[in-house]
């Protein structure tokens, strides 16, 4: 994807190897920032205080977080210590557990002096098929968005979506925001309604970001504020991320996805979740079964941004004492979803099981 | 209502009579401040940027604000004017248009020498009625929740609230919150999950200070994260306030309401419409026909607190060039409302007709 005219991927392997640079995302829209993670703890650490973030995007860098801690320690003990600490960042995403096993097996049984290259090398494997998933899905998308337009007559399509699943949160495309982008590049007209999605910001801060260096018109709205614009403002259709799908369809993603599926429902609108295959969780009957972090209360109660000077600023908008919950993550139930937009095409709950059998 | 242990209203008339103090409600919940509105013009700019607001004290402050203006002039232009200039200022809150007739009514054939005293006893009468009718709704609304209480063998409820529908918008008491007030001050343990309500965040600044300040437990959730806790946190019941109701019960309130009755809808959770009588607009067949205002976009794109040195700080949060939609009301069909709590006790949406009917 582009950002100011230059191509850009939202993370590398630095040359000598010994780090990967990402693109700061606490620092957008405000400030365009790389920053080179050098060690286990600082991949950690950046996964935690969502620098990087997006199930995707978490996933792969932890792949390189395991790489650079057997860089400097190829023992069992250190690809122990590396596959724990990574999975514990972040308990709801679950690219994050299907990476860390997949690099257990495949490095396991590896010896000490091949450890790392093919730690490496198989983190490269898993960012390059995250940029081949989600082009996928962007064709997959494309269509369903081509039918509807084809169906309804219509040269603009409006769509919603809500937090950010586009190429910040993956290596390059993004997921629910690739068929946005192919069908942008195509000409097919495309409006977005952003959720700003609170507490966060992802939407109003980051997708509105994405969208607007690829020229995609689109509009923020409160999360309160999308039933009504679901229910007054035409509407085509819904189409979200997801951090983690039970073996039924229950879908869990970022906070306000719930609602946002019931207003889709009571208007009519078909709601779709961009589905990686790699977020599936199949060992998972249904949705109840997923954790779902809770985050500290400041960032509810507490507003970052930056003020008339460019001067990042935190404010606290809340009544002193007050306390607050923060979920991050809600589950959508599998009623509420129309389909499921994969890299192997759009899927209906019940044929979820296709996504675990080989090709 | 008691603020640092001293009671007041959210308005009242300064001796010499030639001006009404108001709380500022724009600098909750950070400072504690009285403002004197001395003319129309003043009370118009006070409505129009929410230093007071809330259907119920928008009414009673618009009384006053005619009562100024014929202070300064009595005549019919005058008395027009002010009719007009107040009844623009906010479009969805039916509480005003229908103080604006009352006051047309009884102040048009009133002499010019008349007129002042007239229009003040009525504002003054207005406030009175305001603090009656909201006791009433506390006490049966409070009814209302000693029998949830009572069925469910329960000492504690768990109630969710949006916006701010308690004393701050009200003169007193509050609408949806005046039952809690009631419950807890009658011993029924009462548990508030307080919505923040972007884009102003009445929730987390207002509804959070007056429940801290009459020491009600209570937490402040994002709008987005509500559903998540109607499904997962055992919430009783859901009480709201309302702007404008229409004849069939079809419900105007802030922005995000009716994505909450989606989520007490999908799970079971009874959601009420606590409503004063003035609120009903009976001309109105449904909900389609309430116009609702769309306020500035910076809402949506900055947010105002106060940085940790307590000095007031606005902040973007949104990335440079977006443009966001700020509906300020959403309407809830009257099929998600479990009942309307009014000063006449609790009515079926098919009842409300006996609200304009003679008690």
């Amino acid at each position: 994807m582009k950002i100011h005219g230059t191509h850009f991927r939202t993370l590398w392997l630095d040359e000598g190897r010994s780090s990967v640079s990402v693109i700061d995302q606490t620092e957008l829209p405000h400030r365009f920032e790389m920053v080179r993670l050098g060690s286990l703890d600082e991949v950690a650490r950046a996964i935690v205080t969502m620098v990087v973030r997006g199930a995707p995007l978490i996933g792969v860098t932890a792949a390189f977080g395991v790489a650079l801690a057997l860089r400097e320690d190829p023992s069992d003990a250190s690809l122990a210590r590396a596959l724990a600490t990574l999975e514990a960042t972040r308990p709801t995403a679950v690219n994050l557990r299907w990476t860390m096993k997949r690099m257990a097996a495949e490095l396991g049984h590896k010896s000490r002096s091949e450890r790392f290259e093919a730690a490496l090398a198989l983190a490269q494997r898993l960012a390059e098929e995250d940029v081949a998933i989600n082009r996928a899905i962007g064709e997959h998308g494309f269509e369903v968005f081509r039918a509807i337009a084809r169906d309804k007559g219509k040269d603009t399509l409006q769509v919603a979506t809500h937090c950010n699943a586009g190429w910040l949160g993956t290596v390059d495309h993004g997921t629910a925001l690739a068929p946005i982008y192919r069908a942008h590049d195509a000409g097919l007209g495309i409006h977005v309604f952003v959720d700003e999605t609170r507490p966060r910001f992802q939407g109003a801060a980051l997708t509105s970001f994405e969208l607007g260096q690829h020229g995609v018109p689109h509009t923020i709205v409160p999360d309160g504020a999308s039933a009504h614009i679901l229910r007054t403002a035409r509407v085509d259709v819904v189409i979200v991320g997801c951090d983690r799908v039970a073996r039924n369809g229950d879908t869990a993603n970022k906070i306000g996805t719930y609602p946002l599926a019931l207003a889709a429902m009571d208007n009519g609108v078909p709601f779709y979740v961009a589905l990686p295959s790699r977020t599936l969780d199949f060992s998972l009957e249904h949705g109840d079964a997923i954790p779902i972090e809770e985050r500290a209360a400041g960032e509810v109660l507490e507003v970052t941004g930056v003020d008339a000077s460019g001067v990042k600023r935190t404010v606290r908008v809340a009544a002193p004492g007050a306390n607050a919950r923060n979920p991050a993550f809600d589950v959508t139930p599998a009623r509420l979803v129309r389909g499921f937009i994969s890299e192997r095409g759009v899927l209906d709950a019940r044929d979820l099981h296709r996504l675990v059998e080989p090709a």
